[in-house]
C-alpha cells in the first residue's frame, strides 16, 4: 500500500493526483486535523508530529509514504529518511515542484505562493536557489537566466477553500489582491506551494494569464513518484493493486469526509479517527 | 493574579474590557495561537488544550482562571469545574452574555453569530432556551415573550480579522452575506458570540442597524466578573494588584504582539513563548 501523510484534508488534493497515476493501487491517507495547522509549529514539534504519522501508517501496511504537507516535508523528511535508511522509504513534497519549475521557467522568474508558514520559512525559494547552481551551467541555453524568486503569502485561502467559497466573488478579490505584487514581477512560472490551492487553479489561472505556467506540488509530487517507481522496481513490486482507499484522521470524521471530497474530487466513505 | 486564556489572541478583547473595570489588577494572559481555532475541533481536543492551557496559567500563581473563548467555554468548563471542585477556580464565557441578552432583549428575537464550533454545538442557545424559563415568567412583563434565537456562523471572519483585513471591501461583503439571514428575522439583540468580533463591532451596528442591540459577550463577562468578586470577597481579596499584566503564547510572540495590540487596544511589549 501507498501511505499518504499531510496535517490535513490538504494532502488528499495529492492523493486525486496519486489516483490519476495509479488508480488500481491501495492507498493509506493520514489528515492530522487535530494538530493542524503545522505551519507555525517548532521544527522538533513538526518532526515528533510527522513521525508518529508515518509510523502509524507502516504500522497499517504502507510499504512507503509519501510526505503530502510542505511544512512535514521542510522539517522532518531528511531526519526520517537518515533513521529509516533503507528500512521504510519517505518522499517529500516541496522538491518535485521546485524541479519542474525549474524546468519549465522560461526566463527564471518563479513566484512561490503559500501559508504564512511556507513563505516565511522560505524553503521553496532556498531550494530553487540551492538546484539553479546546477541547472543554470553555462553549457545550457539558459544560462543567463538564474532564477528570481518572488514569494507570497495567501493566509485567507485556505479558510475561504475550507468554506467551500471557491466560486464566490469575495475570493476573487481576495486572490486578485495576493496576486498584485506577483504580477508585477513578471513572473513566467508560479509554484502553488500549498495542497489546497489546486481548487482554486482555474481562479489563479485566469488571474496570472497565459504566459505564467503553475505548478500543482501534488501533481509535481505523484509525478515524480512514478519515476521513482520506474527506477525503483524492487520498490514498486511490494505495492498491492487492489484499489483500495483507507482514510484516517486525528479530528472530527464527519467534517474530514465533507471537506476531504472537494480535495479527493470524489466522495470520501468511510474514516477512522485515531489519536496519539 | 487574574489568569485569562483563550484558544489565541481574541480574548485580548475581554482582557480589554477587564482592565477597563480592574486596572490595578495584575493579569496573566495565554494564547494558545499555534493550535488555534479551537471552534473545528472535537470536543476531547479542546478540553485535552483547554486543561493544559488552564493548568499553565494556574502554576503561574493565577488564583483564578476566566476562559475567554467561547468554544473552550462550551466544551471544557464544566468538565474542568468538576475536575477542580472548589479548589481552582475557572469561569466561562458564554452565560454572561445569555444574561445580558435577555435582559436587554425587548421583543425576544435574539441572535447569535460565532465560529462554526460555536453555533453547531448550539451552546448559546441552549443556555438562552433554558435561562427563558425563569426570566419569561407569567408575573413578568415580557411573559408572552418566550424568546428565539436566531443562528449563524461565520468561519471566515476570524481568519479577516486576523490578517487586519477589518475595513476592507471584502471583509464588509462577507459580513453583509453572514448577516443577510439575521436580518430578515428582525431580531432585536446580536449576540458577538465570539472574542475577535468586538473589532468587527462598528461594522456589525452597520449592517444590524439602529433597532439591533449588540451584545460584546468580553464585556459582559467582565461585568459579570464585577459582581461575581463582590459576592466572593475571600476570592477577591487573594488577587494581587500592583497593574501588571503578562502574556504567554505557544506561536510566535512577534506575530502575538502586533496582532493582540489591535485587540488589547494598547500596545503589547514583553510576550512569552511557551509549548505544550
Amino acid at each position: 500500500m501507498i501511505g499518504v501523510f499531510d496535517s490535513g484534508f490538504g494532502g488528499l488534493s495529492t492523493v486525486k493526483e496519486l489516483i490519476k497515476l495509479f488508480p488500481q493501487h491501495d492507498m493509506l491517507y493520514l489528515g492530522d486535523s487535530a494538530r493542524a495547522p503545522y505551519g507555525n509549529r517548532s521544527t522538533e514539534t513538526v518532526i515528533k508530529y510527522t513521525q508518529e504519522g508515518v509510523e502509524f501508517l507502516f504500522s497499517k501496511g504502507a510499504k512507503m509514504v509519501l510526505l503530502a504537507c510542505n511544512t512535514a516535508s521542510t522539517d522532518a523528511l531528511r531526519f526520517l529518511q537518515q533513521k529509516y535508511g533503507n528500512e521504510k522509504k519517505v518522499l517529500g513534497a516541496l522538491i518535485p515542484a521546485v524541479e519542474e519549475a525549474l524546468e519549465k521557467t522560461k526566463y527564471g522568474n518563479i513566484g512561490v505562493v503559500g501559508t504564512r508558514g511556507t513563505i516565511v520559512a522560505g524553503n521553496f525559494e532556498k531550494e530553487i536557489l540551492k538546484r539553479s547552481v546546477f541547472l543554470y551551467h553555462p553549457a545550457s541555453k539558459k544560462a543567463q537566466k538564474i532564477p528570481k524568486v518572488f514569494s507570497q503569502s495567501c493566509p485567507l485561502l485556505v479558510p475561504l477553500i475550507e468554506e467551500g467559497w471557491i466560486k464566490k466573488p469575495e475570493t476573487r478579490m481576495i486572490l486578485k489582491k495576493y496576486l498584485l505584487k506577483l504580477k508585477s514581477c513578471h513572473i513566467d512560472t508560479l509554484i502553488l506551494g500549498c495542497t489546497h490551492y489546486p481548487l482554486l487553479e482555474k481562479e489563479f489561472a485566469k488571474k496570472m494569464g497565459k504566459n505564467c505556467i503553475l505548478i500543482n506540488s501534488g501533481k509535481a509530487q505523484a509525478q515524480k513518484f512514478k519515476e521513482y517507481l520506474h527506477l525503483h522496481q524492487e520498490i514498486a513490486q511490494t505495492l498491492s493493486q487492489n484499489g483500495t482507499r483507507q482514510f484516517f484522521t486525528t479530528d472530527c470524521p464527519e467534517r474530514f469526509a465533507e471537506l476531504g471530497s472537494q480535495f479527493l474530487g470524489q466522495k470520501i466513505g468511510d474514516v477512522q479517527k485515531i489519536e496519539f
